[in-house]
């Protein structure tokens, strides 16, 4: 038999990229990835003069379309496979990406009368414009006693589906009613592939509230939102639109769409997913136990467990969310890379030369500094909560904090300093999972951090106390996904039939592990110690200086 | 009567200068400034290969000397006034400036015998290396219950007399046993003027635990320090060594040091006195309830008061310590502007381009961005502990924080709130004065940020809520010199018979006044209550983190 190989496509922020790959070991035969020609919306719309509001973060679905239609014949073409050997396709998309469309699954963007509406674009993750309608959700449903809202850590993202829906039918009730349904992009490109009209149940799950057995909040839930939302079940189309798992097919490739993709008609098309869960599958973490991290901008942790726990201040469970089986949940850092970038930004000017002169990013020469001292030498402890917190607090208000400095501190101590915070909230997730009954076992890294840091990952073995495994490789968005193309193709069509087999197989972990090492544990236990104590006083409610400190500045602003 | 001049001679870290003063109004007619030769030793001895050891800092008295024989003649040739008009002569130093000596005032480390040898050069004020001695002396009187431990706050300072004398008679038997006299550096020029040997009271009071009712600590306190310092009180040399307030004459100039000096024998000398207190006559701050603050690398705070209290964390209390009739209150910030020029000096490079574009420093380009800033906009929050706390909670263990760091946060946010933070710091030093007794009513500040910082002091007037006056000249220490000299001179010889005459005729204080705005006082009410609250969380013992943060570096480092 020939190879078969499947397309993963993974949309990002600003990119959106195919890979395709050997169905019988993982490998990689061509990747392909094109920048979204309108970008990030966040000042103003195409065409027009229109000034956004703060915090808008728009996107413009034809981009997805174009990319869609640009990489797929690229890797196709790159790699000289016969489109005949490729067996399936799979998409995953940053999450959540919110589509208002008419009946046909036309973007309502698209028409003239909209073209000036933001509301009728695409709203992105970072689209923090709808924060008002989170908070009152929150009340809301915290007045309500809602039960979801232990799923969610107590608290749900202004980030995720229903806060922005509340936006459109509040500002701009013109797409509201013109809306026929409110999709995530991965699923309306899904549903243009295939005709089927499905919802992705990761990101229904995580982003959307919703669960097979508990299905999506009630009906007088959203009343008590707003007389607003009477009619958002019909937006969420709940008889037409089945929630479906990655790795089971949501329909086959429809003609008139492979031939834009340059591949054959009636290829199984897998329900889409999200960009960061996706890695479950590329990482094989697929276990009770396994936990994956994506070290990136912000930190994404996804564990596996056999049983439903209620586990405070995480972002979300789900049944059978990352793997058939098994519970699914997702904890994270709401800021990593982000800090580390942010010191770097205001470098001094000696590190910049250096970096300069040695052609690297400033970045690099403050890690490599920083590297050179000894656990505990910098003096300096940090609370990593530049852009608030996440989990395990769930608290958007608190900031920053650096404590030890004198005369001598340098930048590198301060870089270490927030190195070190990072892992120490990533060390209090962990204990925080296993205190609720989720030790975990098993530990995989992936993303920039991952790959380029050895410091910062030795770093983490050593807070943490366990081995981190390295991902094998830089695609792992798109493997994950190609591994459920290959599951949604089924041994048939020389695929697999079980997502757990098409894992076993086409899996990417490199050799490389990180062993913690006891000398520095011994002296990050200690620490640990402190770090728990500050994170106790400032985040819960002991002193609530950084809430107050807020207040006095927004009042200053004005 | 012709006019007639007093000279005034400051002796500084880097550099002494003289100044030669009208007496009928403080007019300045001529300064001259010299660098010392062998500016500070910390590193080696002149000609020898010595390495010194860590936390030493020696200066060269032949230095002294080759100053004072250069910048009097100086002024006086600078100015073209008449040696005959000039009637008096006043020394101010930075102290405790130990200088020892054998019975003709000959420095040891004039001898060949003593050139190798650290301990017999002078040990400036920032010679910490006599810290474990301060630490020994503060452990036995606190268990001892010294009584005159209250009026030094608590705690005596490794800069100050006795450490120093320990450090020599532990570490340097042979300069020990060989030394005559150890004598302040102010005191021994004035001996070599006049032939009289005495000790300023300034100096002996606020650094070598001395007052004209207590005298010096008990022969048996320093024999339950060490039977090392059996012996100290013939190095004190009680019986032939004066205590001379400023502004009291000491002698008369002798006729070899005249001809050196470019002046007329006979003139009157006063006792010596210390560079940060002999702002008291320039500033006119000599009466209840006046204070001033001298604003520099650190920050120091005189305050006048009719009766004695014993004020918690203050550096010391002497009576007739500033002025005759009332008690000198001492207080203040071990750091201050080290705080600005610390985060100035890990400036962004862009920062670092713009000053280099405009010629003007980098910290001005901070504090002018952080002056564009509302009071509370920043959103930071700092304690300005980077150099430890001096007042009020003396504890050298303690470091700095910032609180409230978004991934928004730009150097000049830092900036303000450190300087925010500095005068906190100041209002708390003006509350707990006036908690135990002693009200401030009038404010005048001196020193290089008074004087080149508007922003700074306005910033320091809304937080303090009160007016804050600005020193008339840039000389201020020498004129305050110039000033006891003509109260030493006496209206016989045309200067004053009272140093309240001379202050009421010489002092100088500019016509600015920084009144506080009402508005930003409210919003900084605010800020200085979060800070008292994070200033007893950190620096009271209820969380000791940065005590454990400096153990764990020490360990790290190790």
């Amino acid at each position: 038999m020939s190879t078969k190989y499947t397309v993963g496509i993974d949309f990002g922020t600003l990119s959106g990229r195919a890979v395709l790959v050997d169905v019988a070991n993982g490998r990689e035969a061509a990747d392909c990835v094109m920048d979204y020609p309108h970008a990030v919306m966040d000042t103003t719309l195409p065409g027009t003069d229109l000034r956004l509001p703060p915090d808008f973060a728009l996107q413009h679905p034809r981009d997805y379309l174009d990319v869609l239609f640009t990489v797929v014949p690229g890797v196709v073409k790159k790699s000289g496979v016969d489109p005949a050997d490729i067996i399936g396709l799979c998409i995953d998309f940053t999450s959540c990406t919110l589509v208002p469309m008419d009946e046909a699954g036309t973007p309502l963007c698209f028409f003239d009368e909209f073209k000036q509406n933001p509301h009728a674009y695409v709203k992105l993750w970072k689209h923090h414009a709808a924060q008002p309608y989170a908070n009152r959700i929150n009340t809301i449903a915290k007045a309500r006693g809602e039960r979801w809202l232990a799923r969610y850590g107590g608290k749900i993202s202004s980030e995720w589906l229903f806060p922005k829906l509340w936006e459109i039918a509040d500002r701009a009730p013109e797409v509201w009613s013109r809306m026929a349904y409110a999709i995530e992009a991965g699923d309306w490109l899904s549903w243009m592939l295939t005709g089927n009209r499905t919802r992705n149940l990761v990101v229904t799950g995580y982003k959307a509230i919703y669960t097979p057995e508990e299905g999506f909040p009630s009906p007088k839930f959203f009343a008590a939102c707003s007389p607003c939302l009477a009619d958002v079940y019909d937006k969420l189309d709940l008889e037409g639109t089945p929630v479906v798992a990655a790795g089971t097919t949501v329909g086959t490739l429809l003609p008139e769409m492979a031939e834009k993709l340059g591949l054959c008609p009636g290829i199984a098309i897998s329900a889409s997913t999200a960009d960061a869960h996706v890695a479950a599958p590329a990482l094989g973490c697929c276990r009770h136990g396994d936990m994956f991290g994506i070290f990136g901008t912000s930190a994404c942790f996804m564990v596996q467990a056999n049983e439903y726990h209620e586990v405070p201040g995480i972002c979300g469970v789900i049944p059978d969310g990352l793997m058939p089986g098994t519970y699914g949940y997702e904890a994270g850092l709401c800021c990593l890379g982000d800090h580390f970038a942010w010191l770097a930004a205001q470098a001094p000017a000696e590190y910049k030369a250096e970096a300069e002169a040695r052609g690297i990013p400033v970045i690099r020469v403050l890690i490599e500094r920083a590297a050179r001292l000894a656990p505990g030498e910098s003096g300096i402890l940090a609370l990593n909560w530049w852009n608030g917190n996440r989990c395990i607090l769930v608290d958007s208000d608190l900031s920053g904090l650096f404590v030890g400095m004198t005369l001598q501190t340098r930048p590198e101590e301060l870089m270490r300093a927030l190195i070190e915070a990072t892992a120490f909230a990533t060390r209090l997730i962990f204990d925080n999972f296993a205190e609720h009954g989720i030790p975990i076992h098993r530990f995989v890294a992936a993303g920039g951090i991952a790959r380029k840091d050895p410091f910062t990952m030795q770093l983490y073995a050593d807070v943490l106390g366990i081995d981190i495994r390295i991902a094998g490789s830089t695609q792992i968005p798109a493997l994950g996904s190609a591994i459920y193309a290959a599951a949604a193709a089924g041994s048939a069509r020389g695929g697999y039939d079980s997502v757990f087999d098409a894992v076993e197989a086409m899996q990417n972990v490199s050799d490389t592990v990180y062993h913690p090492n006891p000398e520095a544990t011994a002296v990050y236990d200690r620490l640990y110690t402190e770090y728990l104590r500050l994170h106790d006083y400032f985040g819960r409610g002991e002193n609530d200086v950084m809430k107050r400190l807020r207040a006095i500045r927004t009042e200053a602003v004005k």
